[in-house]
């Protein structure tokens, strides 16, 4: 029978990713799948060959990952139901024996180089840095003597046989990456008070204040953004729909006014969830906008419909 | 038996305020009461008395009309279940036999003379105007020999014996006066398509941007305003209520959605009727806010909500 | 040699309108120049009869007055130097001997009709309430014996011959009337810190949202109001313009700016001056807008212009 | 002596980049330098090794180029001075000889791999994708017989001795990448009628509304933004910039003053050039805005000030 959670990851082993999903409690018995990409993740949640998908959604030094907002926008709509954050933390992968001094070559991901740069510019300024396709792949490659050095999530090391050379190689202290664990659509998880909602807004047509209309729609309900992000829509440069997460639950009303607003004033909105938010923080709001005030409002309205 | 509708009115007789009133069907059958003051007026249809009264609400020259707006704003809720429309026209009446050498003494109205104000000064640069309570006073007045002339409406000159020495004397052409038709709270007027919605709004505390708040929860929703007058609370000054009229019925989603915001963030929020226009000029809207579109819009929070 | 000043004020004597003046230490030594109306005072100043006006501008309870809003709005542009707010007090006067008892009749202006309507209708329900040309009128038809008692300034006592039979009729404690002093443009009063600015501002078109237009451009900059009436254009119903008072002096920075922008957008703005407040409030602004500010960033946009 | 243009790109040969750096007039006398990374070329035109850099800024199909937009965030100031706009098209490059059903390993640039996904998917299910730092790198792996083929622009394929197997194997027609032109700051391209503005806008504190303000500060001003887009500042999660393009050119009056107010309200404003549009396409602004608007307001500002 089907106790066992099955989780796709963005593979391979090895990586944050799997560091993330390690920290659910459904991964300790769980199957885990690495997958090759963000968009084989969510497609074996969509077609239900996984329960749930981790993938990496944004870096504090990178900024978003244009590969998860775009495959969360596009086919089957799926649902964002938690989100886990992990410091960033990268490490000089070796074999054993080698010293800084012997580190010609470096492999790593384009996002650990970019976090990395300042540090290998310094400590290895003559070393040839290649990009490849994830932190582990380099560790694998450099397992395998094509490389001398990996800059890689510490964990790495002993997939493939390596030892840590120097550690803490990151350039800022305090990164984090903040991952989505993502479902079928589905019952969602219960506000808590402290909550994230995640959608994806594509304006009605591309005219000049269109942003500045949706951000007002959700300030005068006093909902707070802590991301937006535009994406291109391909078809064209100046066209684009806008990524968004915002604090607060969709069942709380003026999560929900500002949501149905949004459906209204736009082409088309995707709704990817309401879950906890990592960090516990509480939505700030403004007076006016609590349950109770919308309650007590539509209360009013209807009285004074019924001309009572 | 009841079957007669007993309509009160800022009297006295002769005035633009009966005018107005006996252009409703009610009148032609109703037992007419001439009342001194708007709040007698008023009063008469709060304690049942009468069943509707009609006062002036504005004027296209010299704006709102202050007593009304705060009578109405104050003192039991009434509800605003009509408007009429009339054009100004001043005559200057007279006993028979006067010409216009003969006129030292004009009396009139305060808020007549200041529409007639030019043609006064032109036509009658030496004469004494006198400020009375009514222009038809100032016909009675006129009647009774204690002044020359009367700038009046044209209709009380049947009631005082007197005759109109010059027509139109006022000093803009096309000027016009609203008054409102008010009654108890009750069913109001169904929706027609063309409807005013009338309103006081009192700000929660008077923060600098609350005007801005207010107009800003209107505009997102699409519903245009045609009039607001900011009002002294009696608290002191720079302490203000907001006297608005908006285009539609409170029964239309966005105008039902906009009050209902109001009430949120306002102190209190006095509703004061859904009317036909006297004008009938339709709504302009913004895309997104009819009626269908938050019928559509809620079904589709209710979907995701739901998690399906 | 033309040192006493001369001042006209709204009359007749012995209203508060004379003794706002009289706060002005100009008066001690200047010519008084009482005169019929609003219209009539302003004009004195316009074609130099005197040097400046005092008439009333706004009222905590009865609000703005019309007819200064409009003549100010009209005719030559004038400028307004400084502003006197007194305590609102009105006197029962009566011809001595005369108990409360004997008043059948009471005679007041409109405006103090309005400030004084709960005590007289549980004071002097029977009594027969006249509304003359001003309080000052009322005290004198008192004095000739045409009426039992007038709703009065308490200083008109002395001019006619009455006796206070009871101080403080006024329904709400605390009122109080704003006065204005006028001027023909020229040098304005420096900047205090402490001042208000006055405009009149024409929306360019009738458009929905026009006045939204407005309140964000004051907004953005920082300027608050603390004073916003729509007053009609006589052009027909929904035909507004807008008399603002600001917080703020011209010189500052984000005051020229706002008012530029105004002047751009607007069909017209008449700017009618920046005066120290009676209140002495500075001005709650917001961070960016001092004029600091404003130099430092003219001085990068200078330098970025010049590509340095 | 240096009369002939030095100028950096982003490398290897026979990328776009290169494409689009041939399209300058200056390239074709100009010593051209292909460098490893966004950073090396910025660092070249910094450290004045070249006269000018192109970078890819943008594409339609896969949004900003993050490492652009950073780097010139951050360093010493740079001046863009000019785009490129150059339609996507990309090849499958192969060996002499090589046939569709040979070929089992792919390898290409991440970038290229998001705009051909779904052609390779349909075309090549079974081929392992491989990716590397560039589609020229790709090109070269394939000529030394590391892989079966290259996604890669076609230019590539005479560098390394390729033929084109298919051409346009992207998904999306249409696809266009904007490069853009960098300088050390000096003087900048006179305005045309049809130019784009590129900031970095740093909020000043993070709270909610923050965007809102800045947008309003543009929209106020008519000035519209084509692009904007949200970047970590390194600082922690929800911690962002905003790089932002707009209509005009800061020598403009509206853009002036909105570039003004930006610097005053936000914590740091970063100007980035102004420079004409590739598409030819002229600012939609609104009413008010043009410069002789200004240029009247500030007239009339200044004899406002002065009392005339």
């Amino acid at each position: 029978m089907g106790s066992r959670a099955r989780l796709a990851y963005l593979g391979p082993v090895g990586t944050f990713t799997e560091a993330a999903l390690r920290t659910l409690p459904a991964a300790e018995q769980g199957e885990l799948y690495p997958m090759p990409t963000v968009a084989a993740a969510l497609d074996a949640v969509r077609i239900g060959e996984v329960d749930n998908a981790v993938v990496p959604f944004e870096n504090s030094i990178e900024g978003s990952v244009a590969t998860t907002l775009d495959e969360l926008a596009a086919g089957d709509r799926l649902q964002v139901v938690g989100e886990i954050v992990l410091p960033v933390s990268f490490s000089l992968l070796v074999r054993p024996g080698t010293t800084l001094a012997d580190v010609t070559t470096v492999a790593t991901h384009p996002h650990a180089e970019a976090q990395c740069r300042r540090w290998l510019g310094v400590t290895l300024p003559d070393a040839a840095v290649t990009l490849v396709s994830s932190t582990a792949e380099a560790a694998r490659l450099v397992g395998e003597g094509r490389h001398d050095a990996a800059v890689s999530a510490p964990v790495a090391a002993a997939h493939y046989g390596l030892t840590s050379l120097v550690d803490g190689v990151h350039d800022n202290e305090g990164a984090v990456t903040r991952f989505v664990v993502v479902s079928r659509p589905g019952p969602m998880p219960a506000p808590t008070g402290t909550d994230r909602t995640t959608l994806v807004a594509y304006i009605a047509e591309d005219h000049p204040g269109a942003l500045l209309e949706i951000l007002t729609e959700f300030a005068v309900r006093g909902v707070n953004l802590t991301r937006i992000e535009s994406r291109p829509t391909g078809s064209g440069l100046g066209r684009y729909c806008f990524s968004v997460d915002l604090e607060g639950h969709v069942v709380e009303s003026r999560v929900g006014e500002a949501l149905s607003a949004l459906k209204r004033v736009c082409a088309d909105v995707r709704f990817l969830g309401s879950y906890p938010r990592a960090d516990g923080l509480a939505p700030t709001t403004k007076p006016g906008v609590a349950d109770g005030d919308f309650t007590a409002a539509a209360s009013w309205l209807a009285r004074i419909r019924s001309g009572s």
